[in-house]
């Protein structure tokens, strides 16, 4: 029994015989050639050819030039490269992704192949459980304006941040290896600033510090960050590739949540005629990597990435028949109170709302930032409008913000 | 003295005012918030603030839609990132990539940044050296069908390429570790191909081997293969980050060339609106990561990219200005004998000609294929036109070649 993993593409062309061309990639990126094989070399080199599963080709009356496409599937037998990322990658898009308007729109990894792959450590349940939150979504706020800032300054952010009732809190995905804010003296900071915050709130916080430097050191840097106290980390995973998350998450020393900035996504995703789909980019690999959350564009806010897009982001990170570890999923950016409505509409319960501005930015300050929030997800669980629910006593924090911002009622 | 690291995008957008989101970029990528800061703390921060350095607004007259753009040069201190490229690029394009239609289309760091890399450690010159050449452009062929064959398919395979004359032979960059070829074997058994090749042809012959495996182990791939004997190593930068190049390049045991595939850029440089551009991607960052020679595809052969943009990567490649060593360019992909007038007319003697079908296709065989490449070579070098060379006694090979795929002539 051969397992195989199937690469889904997009293929614009005016003009090309897409049956002729998918079959070229089938064999071009597996045995190289094939017709001309003698019988006994082809029994032999079965296995390892590719097979063109579908070619879908859209070509409506009177198309525009550059309107038609095939949407192409092809199933890569797993013999032909070894258990990672890279290697699918490099196989299925390597080449591939220079020869023309291509862009690899779904990929399946095959059973066996993903068997190499523990994926999320804990996943949204055990995140869940670390922060002792079963029955609403979670509140991830963000620092802001950390370059050049010191200790003192950070602890004082994180601390206004953690009041408000945020779940977690996540660096700066810009924030490097620096000596206002060294890695292990910023763990150290910031999670004092939660216990402290804890005894005000009671609650229980993630604290995701960035994950930085020369990629062999990562792993020796996360567990200084775990020695020193981090709960959890971010990961910049475009940057170094997916194999470095996979090989942090694999470890069983990095015993914290691992959430994964997009950073550098956009390089990938929104064009239709190139690079990488957003639910394969940001949702398949991510979570097969072993990302615990995972932030994404929103299509709420500021960075804005399409709805239907967006939810098969989701569906990737949240899928139940993949035998992984749900990821978290994080929709972010111009996220603010005023949107929680359509978060929770799109999400259900099975969402982190992050915020930045939305949280640094509020009038009444950062605490109310955080209170907002939580005071707009416990409404629309209720069942209420915001803007009623802005007006009952103590919703002040709520009221200013919609005041600020506005109200999208789903 | 500050440094600073330039970045320069292409934006467009119908409506935009540019010179406030170039404000925003620079102020938002950097200190996060400036002009409702104290007079104080600007002082303070001042350091680590991006600059806005041009502005160069594209808006013919009647411009259709989508067609108005912006050329936005920013500068960020070296002070807010450390001296790696995923820090780099996270700062410059991380978050911005998602941010609507942008694309980075330069990107100059400074002198103080560029000390931390060492650059190519053979580079143009250095690769020269080793294989003994120094007057004419290098001739690389590339293995085809390696996937399901075994050792002795592949020795033949190498010797007969090697026979041709070839200086460098690379592996297909979708052979991964696997039974029937493991790595040191492969390495064992092509680099006794060679030197029974050497015998015949008195050449010195560099073999890239594929260099793949997990993230961690790419290092320890690297010493293996280099023991059993590899004297050039081929790697899928984009798969792991520039920053598993750059640690490699920058290890002294690492005494061998290592040649950048360009594996997965057809992601990022084709859209005219998002991603990052071929002379960044495939030019300066893999010169800055150690790259001593880079593949990248031709504006000549299957795998098409402009002109324009093509020279624009040999110029990065090659810059004299840029104090690293050279990295010597290499643009692949369908590439026959009959294409020499161009590739000479367009990189001189700085090149490495490379060639898999134009070398294994030749009518008269794989030898025939590598001596019709170094005909084509010698001829043009002498100002011979090659349809009159190949006329010449003993030129059958190019003969050959040319009936069956034709001349450009430049």
């Amino acid at each position: 029994m051969i397992g195989y993993c199937i690469a889904t593409y997009r293929s614009h062309d005016d003009k090309a015989d897409f049956h002729k061309k998918a079959q070229g990639i089938a064999v071009g990126l597996t045995v190289g050639s094939w017709t001309e094989l003698p019988e006994a070399k082809k029994a032999e080199m079965e296995k390892h050819l590719g097979k063109v599963l579908s070619v879908d080709v859209h070509e409506p009356e009177g198309a525009a030039p550059g309107e038609r496409y095939a949407d192409i599937r092809i199933a890569y037998p797993d013999v032909n490269f070894s258990r990672d990322i890279p290697a699918l990658l490099v196989t299925i898009f390597g080449k591939l992704s220079m020869d023309g308007r291509i862009k690899l729109i779904d990929l399946d990894v095959s059973n066996e192949f993903r068997s190499a792959f523990p994926g999320p450590k804990f996943g949204l349940e055990g995140v869940r459980k670390l922060v002792g939150v079963q029955e609403r979504p979670l509140l991830m706020s963000i620092f802001k304006s950390v370059i050049g800032h010191d200790l003192s300054g950070l602890e004082e952010q994180f601390y206004r941040q953690a009041l408000g009732g945020v779940d977690l809190i996540k660096d700066d995905e810009i924030l490097f290896e620096n000596p206002l804010t060294p890695l292990e003296k910023r763990v150290e900071t910031c999670m004092r600033a939660a216990r402290k915050a804890k005894e005000a709130t009671g609650q229980e916080l993630l604290y995701a510090v960035n994950l930085t430097g020369p990629t062999s050191q990562l792993n020796a840097n996360a567990r200084k960050a775990i020695q020193a106290g981090a709960n959890a980390l971010l990961f910049n995973v475009l940057a170094y590739g997916y194999d470095a998350l996979h090989e942090l998450s694999a470890d069983p020393a990095i015993n914290v949540p691992i959430a994964a900035h997009p950073s550098l996504a956009g390089a990938f995703y929104p064009s239709p005629h190139y690079g990488i789909a957003a639910p394969v980019l940001l949702g398949k690999l991510m979570r097969l990597a072993g990302a615990d959350l995972t932030l994404f564009p929103s299509p709420y806010g500021s960075v804005v990435m399409p709805r239907d897009e967006n939810m098969a982001v989701r569906d990737a990170l949240l899928d139940p028949s993949v035998s992984l570890r749900k990821s978290f999923p994080v929709p972010s950016a111009g996220i603010h109170p005023g949107l929680v409505p359509l978060i929770l509409r799109d999400f259900g319960n099975d969402v982190v709302v992050n915020a930045g501005g939305g949280v640094h930015g509020h009038p009444l300050g950062t605490e109310a930032g955080g209170q907002a929030f939580r005071q707009a997800i416990d409404a629309t669980l209720a069942g209420q409008k915001l803007a009623e629910a802005a007006a009952l006593p103590g919703h002040e924090a709520l009221q200013a913000a919609i005041t600020a911002w506005g109200v999208k009622e789903a």
